[in-house]
């Protein structure tokens, strides 16, 4: 029983996890490779130097395939893809940009290329791209997120319809039902962020970690629309960007507030009321901090029971 | 093969039709039953006097199960709960209110009450007032919504926990696929809105029909979240209300701009301008203007079939 995910990528279960600022480091990758996924290294939070040893490492740590995330938008970007190049990464999550830009160079390469999309639009101009997969997010997932607001119950089947290259859920999924709720909807794989920051290998704070754990249903919120828009949980920080935004806060304005390195403040250092906790809705199905491992052999053996079980109500 | 949903209201498809402002008529209720669902009458756009109207012209159209759905916080209420009562109503979708406020009253007269809920606080609240089921829907549904903007795919399986009652997926459901991720996310039954909205009996105006059925992703909007925060399609009017809104705008202020009538002038009246047209992300599903009775045979095949293909990839 293998798709399309499951080849493409060579890995045994078609969940991946989510290259994550501040939490997807080589430990969490490796974690998740080594398991029977595919584990993402999140360069959005890394100097190229720091990437580069994160790359190492996790090559040390894991024989199984692992990739890098990669958010376009971020400077120097000739040298992340230099690295990757020179490390001899074979597949690469690009995000938050044009998928035109570097999707050739690095398919020249033999990396394996997967865009991720918040519509439906970006999704065929990945595939116009060269891409060999895409990644469709939802208004649920955590940190950057789209304008359009599109959730993954609608998203998913109107880029199945768009697209025939393999499909991969993002967006509300941290359960065997979600996943399964995923494959009804036209994906062949899901993408996991929200459950592996909480993961013990996750280098994520101990407070973010246990803040997201006790988590309640409604307590994240899609917000700085000026800039780009961010899902984070609602703590001081959020407050004063929401109250701001209602007074009619300018764009400049808002880009003071949020300062320089917010996110690293509070899901990497762990200040709870200050820091930007970039996390998904999903974080309501949090109960622990759990090695990715197990998460991951309990969404899969939740995802197979779920199947089973709606196949017998037929 | 009956589930839970199709015993409560003994209907043939387990897919309620919402009871939507100025589209869901008499006509639109009678056709849905008549085809098997189960038809609602929406009383949010009616006066007392012609919601009595609506009902006896929809017992004089079929002779299946139908209900009328009640926003509590309209004004007229005993009015209403009186007409519902004399002219033998058996069933009541409650939403937007207190569900204690009105349950018991309608329970002692034999009528099946259901809650709409957007969060699983309210579920437990409704099964608390002794509700038969709840209706849970997410951020992408049409029309009046939620503050804590939680997505079907994340409030689904969390309301799934919390209560035992049959469960109504809404929000984003608009296909025969949807559905069973729904049911896949743990509902026994959904309830449909958008696409019931340009049925050939619905009472929108033909300009909204057409609007719907051109219209594509990403072109709702959730807004004017200072009063009760409504998903519209973006035109004019919507644009006015997002600068305000950006500009600072106060929640009386925003209550001027709405003004009275906008949802008539839109909907019902078809000004596509200055209207306002609520409808849910699924409409961007929408392909053309069918009888209830097709689109419910549309969305119960695609659903069979979707599950025997799932069934197959095991």
């Amino acid at each position: 029983m293998t798709n399309r995910i499951q080849k493409l990528f060579n890995i045994e279960y078609p969940i991946i996890q989510a290259g994550m600022v501040w939490c997807s480091g080589w430990r969490l990758a490796s974690a998740v490779s080594n398991a029977g996924g595919l584990g993402l290294i999140g360069s959005g939070s890394m100097h190229p130097e720091t990437l580069e040893v994160h790359i190492q490492k996790c090559k040390a740590a894991t024989t199984k395939p692992f990739g890098v995330n990669v958010p376009l938008l971020y400077p120097e970007m000739d040298k992340i893809m230099k690295i990757i190049v020179d490390e001899g990464v074979k597949i690469v999550f690009t995000s938050a940009g044009n998928p035109a830009i570097w999707t050739n160079f690095l398919k020249e390469k033999g990396i394996t290329v997967t865009h991720v999309v918040s519509s439906t639009k970006f999704a065929l101009k990945s595939v116009d791209a060269g891409v060999d997969a895409v990644v469709a997010e939802g208004f649920e997932a955590g940190g950057h997120n789209g304008r359009e607001e599109t959730t993954t119950m609608c998203l998913l089947p109107k880029v199945r319809e768009a697209v025939t290259v393999p499909l991969i859920a993002a967006g509300g999924i941290a359960s065997g039902r979600a996943m399964l709720a995923a494959e009804a909807l036209g994906a062949d794989g899901v993408q996991i962020g929200t459950r592996f920051a909480a993961a013990l290998e996750s280098s994520g704070h101990e407070n973010f970690k246990n803040r997201i754990v006790n988590l309640g249903e409604g307590e994240t919120m899609l917000t700085m629309k000026q800039l780009v828009p961010v899902r984070m949980i609602k703590n001081r920080f959020y407050q004063q960007v929401a109250e701001a935004e209602q007074n009619g806060v300018s764009a400049e304005e808002l880009k003071n507030l949020l300062g320089r390195g917010r996110s690293k403040r509070g899901i990497f250092e762990g200040d709870m009321e200050d820091g930007e906790l970039e996390i998904g809705q999903a974080a309501s199905f949090v109960k622990g901090i759990l090695p990715a491992s197990a998460i991951l052999n309990e969404i899969w053996e939740e995802y197979l029971e779920s199947k089973k079980s709606l196949l017998k109500r037929q």
